[in-house]
């Protein structure tokens, strides 16, 4: 019967198989690790991306920087370009777009830390590859084909954020994009998706962690998570980061900023530095227990 | 408090007049009607657009122009730039490109039917424009902001379809970076979203026909509803549609195939003309009831 | 393989056939139609169901039977046991219990008009069996299995309200443990779910009306629409209730007060006579469109 | 405006100190911790309630009891009455109802392990709180006053299921009516909420651990989770589990069985003795880290 070909919303065995032999754990060409600037993702070091949500200004993000590495984070991440949901600015919030990605260049020079940012148009690619380390697909751009096509091609690690409505299935099809050109350092990145209820009147996503199991039951990449995004609430990061590493997560995303409530966009969600070295310092101990490390 | 600015998951009122000023229904330079190539849009007459998913030849899609015009559809739709949620063909699916946007227009010129048809990449505006009298942008690339904004910018009319995670407000604020360009000919369009159940396997969407009337509260922008997408499963079409039609829907879009079950893409979805013909009789007495109509 | 029993969260064929053989569509014992106080329920006629939300009062729950059989209502809907979501009771909003089963019968008796009101206890049975015309489950009990069997045991017909997050699956298998038990007289009524998105802070749910289609699919049993408690707000109960008969739903519940802004609880959403009037006839147009009345 | 009245889906401040003022954290009569057969809940200790999920057989709960004890489990779970979405048994499913219940006396009599199992019907009442030490109420039905008002006057420790649909305002209503009872003894239980998407065909909730921390900042009700039910699926457990406890679960509910895949029901997600093991020593090491202690 012509519907039994239409398995519904869930990825199943044969669809990995069949539609996404790339991705799929245990196919041929199945890699477990990958290096970027020298550190491993999908092995036992957990890689921790902090910074602000936004490169406000030159000295903000070179401070972020400085702390972050101090802390002993391993890279450095702050947006440039960051369209809001509505085309207008506020007197407080403007991207800081081609300034931003030289204010970070000069962060990452001054420091020694990688560094991840994410690219919204194609036009910019060629700037923002000159100084970033991994290019980082938005949620709103996951399954923007022509664009994560063209960063594919270019072999940088590219970190893929799933989109806030996305099933998993979706999320490995637009990874799968990205691996049909060769290009096979890609993270899996969750960062809160939409559900009936989430709690407090200021939170709009909730933090999937079940997805993390479930990624790695199938596929080879490595799953970073953002609590910070997910939660948009700085009392719930440190539980939900905590949690993340104990799910198994390869990496963690999240926002530091030097004056959290000061932020020039999202203020409730980041953590500043002395909470981040508090977080460290947890994290390497769940971490342990299953055998990993953050420090 | 800080936390008091953010006001959650819905729009506002305080919202529309702050961040979505021309969206918002009664704003200064709020306008109710448009046409494009003579078709109203926003006033009484309802219009259909209707074809298959994917102009699959240069006959078929000339085969569909003609039966759709003969029945009384208002605008030829069918997407030749088509991408799958991975990245392979199949030997029935094969995308069109630039083949399939001259079989479109060879369809166009021949029956004088309007034109509707997606836009993935900005590298192929020039081309769509010359055939296409409404863009269409979709799902996946509602919040492609750079790509939308270039629609914008080419004054042409615009068919925004509704990602299957968005909020309103997250589709309205898409809307108003059309707007902001000076482009005001935008239509909203329903196509499903995700939720918790969707009744049958082979489903993954729930028309959400709620949003009409709450769109219409707030925006002076005409919305459209596309059940053939949102069901995927042809004998709820007709039910769907007519209830479409009946919550005040301003425009219809539905997909139409000479041979349903062998369409090259979801052939659990289209109708065939038949099908069609039966379906604008009764689309026609529904909107008639509302004072409207559709042939 | 084990899991393989497990076909997930959509209701299937197989699943119809040996686990709701009973509510399964064109099984042996099917029955397409039955008759409460000779008001035909899976026929052509559409029975209304109007009232307020609340048996406030002797005289008001009188005026509103009056008036709703003027206009030609079916049946007279209103709550005497109606708890809130928390365990208080503020000076406007008191169940009126006992009391306002008695004046729901002293309305019945004056107007001749058939009566549907919600049991919420086993303990109550009695005493509603001998006012109510057909006992209603609300969504929260819609898995109270003890209850629903106490009442499908007194062989009044039932109206069993979805819950919230119920699968059309944990749907139908509320309703096959009431025809096990020999009553075959079940009306499913849809009022809305809990989704991701709901267009309103005052709104908590999304009327789902593909479930219409979807369950007219698979089951014989007639299905209701409560536009009302679905969208919590006025403006929108008259489009939703069109799309609901239009959609093929086989009865309306709404909520008529004569005064809606003063209604003793969720004074958002009822319409007032005059409205009712109007919806009405609008209604029984639509309705005709289907080859069914209303009126 | 009258509806600046309904402020929306999520709990407010507003809300708890008016209508949840019993299980408001910080309330006058806030207490913050409670013991049930000398464990403590809302402490330093994380008690864990392990067992099967039906009372299959007298040795089958005997040797659950004596394993479960003896790897240091607090509490033996198991459910006697336990009724299927539909109301037939198949030949391997049959609830055991009061002999159950005599099975779980026995086998808490040769262990003195405290019992908790779930009570559908307030007639089985006196019977079921001659054996448990907790009373559970399912989460189908969370929102069953009557039933959980009677619970709570038995003055019984209460553990209640979180609805697959609910809230956390539906949640917390229902926690506030058994304290207004005069009973504190209640612990909230998470077991996996209703999403648009789930990961597997198998799986129809995903574990919402973001509910602890926000369930902590505005109750003091101690809130345990339920990984077993919630993800469906053994191999998700484990990470679910120590997730569970470093989000800051207060206690955990597992599913342990002799012979998982042999379970009479759900086989799909038990563990076995040996994992229960393995797991409470790796629950213990996380704990620690939070400064509490599982063993």
């Amino acid at each position: 019967m012509l519907e039994n070909k239409f398995p519904g919303k869930d990825i199943t065995i044969d669809d990995i198989k069949t539609k996404f032999p790339l991705v799929a754990k245990n196919n041929p060409n199945h890699f477990s690790k990958f290096k970027v600037n020298g550190v491993e993702f999908g092995g036992k070091k957990i890689p921790i991306f902090a910074g602000p949500n936004m490169v406000e200004s030159k000295e903000l993000i070179l401070d972020c920087a400085k702390n972050i590495k101090k802390i002993g984070g391993h890279f450095l991440r702050g947006g440039a370009f960051k369209p809001l949901t509505f085309p207008y600015r506020s007197k407080k919030y403007t991207e800081t777009r081609e300034e931003g990605i030289k204010w970070l260049k000069n962060a990452k020079l001054k420091t020694d830390l990688p560094v991840v940012t994410e690219i919204m148009e194609e036009r910019y690619l060629e700037l923002i590859c000159k100084t970033a380390d991994i290019l980082q697909i938005g949620s709103r751009n996951m399954q923007n084909y022509p664009l994560i096509t063209a960063c594919a091609k270019t072999k940088k690690p590219i970190l893929l954020k799933r989109h806030y409505g996305a099933s998993l299935r979706d999320w490995l099809g637009a990874a799968e994009y990205i691996l049909c050109e060769g290009n096979n350092k890609v993270i899996l990145c969750e960062r809160g998706v939409s559900v009936p209820h989430t709690h407090r009147n200021t939170s709009r996503f909730l933090l999937d962690l079940q997805v993390v199991p479930a990624a790695k039951e199938i596929t080879h990449l490595p799953i970073a998570v953002d609590p910070s995004h997910a939660t948009f609430w700085r009392p719930w990061v440190e539980p939900m980061t905590l949690a993340a590493i104990a799910s198994g997560a390869d990496a963690i995303m999240l926002e530091v900023h030097p004056d959290p409530e000061n932020s020039a966009v999202d203020p409730l969600q980041p953590i500043n530095f002395k909470a981040f070295k508090n977080l460290m310092n947890k994290m390497d101990k769940v971490a342990k227990i299953l055998g990993r490390t953050v420090k």
